[in-house]
């Protein structure tokens, strides 16, 4: 079911800083930035690879404002991983084989996520700890 | 230099549950099982993908003990992840020039990690609040 990892979520204070941080240090490059009012995040994808089954990217993540998951999770826990997330290849099938599993959907339906993709989360406490989205990367 | 999310390395009390967890959920595959009493875990790697430049994982990880990093980790924290490993081409090479981008090595020469490879960690306090691992794949 899961075809990749498309991308490891960081929560950080500071957008700008960690890009150049990424991008220093580790040579990536930042594809695309977006601000997703509904999610409240101001958020940039840096390209890992390529592979067969779509593209691995490092997302940064800043909260609009404190009082957003993001934000919360910065006050609680400080700068981290703050999800991962899977590509899969049909992700409404794939929210109904998880769910039919047991584990709770914070989306039933997918939303709109990064660069066009349709994505939603499971709960973190029904993944071990691990807020865990799914991907489908949009048709080309 | 980053050439793929190598793996995900997740954080759990009871390794063979989060195993069946992971296959029957999201229909993983187990690809190994180690112990490394060096950084007191036991362990599994799940294959995800295989990309160009390597495979991608979710490495499951339970403490041996509760002093050990990743017991220590359980106890604050709870479940969920622990860290993220990338895949570069030479370990010794990366590790010389974050070093040099003044990121605090935690190793200064490569160990031994999963599946034969070389392995070293970062700061986490030095690249975000994420425990960052480098991983040189085996040669074949």
């Amino acid at each position: 079911m899961l075809l990749r990892i498309d991308h490891v979520g960081i929560a950080c204070h500071n957008l700008e800083e960690k890009i150049a941080f990424y991008e220093s240090v580790f040579g990536l490059k930042v594809v695309s930035r977006e601000i997703n009012e509904e999610q409240g995040v101001r958020e940039a994808m840096l390209h890992v690879t390529d592979g067969p089954h779509g593209a691995s990217y490092v997302q940064l993540l800043e909260p609009l404002h404190p009082d957003t998951p993001v934000g919360r999770f910065l006050a609680k826990r400080g700068e981290g991983v703050h999800h991962i997330g899977y590509g899969v290849a049909d992700i409404a099938k794939a929210l109904e084989e998880i769910g039919a599993k047991g584990v709770r959907l914070i989306d039933q339906r997918p939303r709109h996520g990064s660069m066009g993709a349709s994505i939603a989360f499971l709960h973190p406490k029904d993944v071990g700890g691990v807020l865990t989205e799914l991907v489908e990367a949009p048709r080309r």
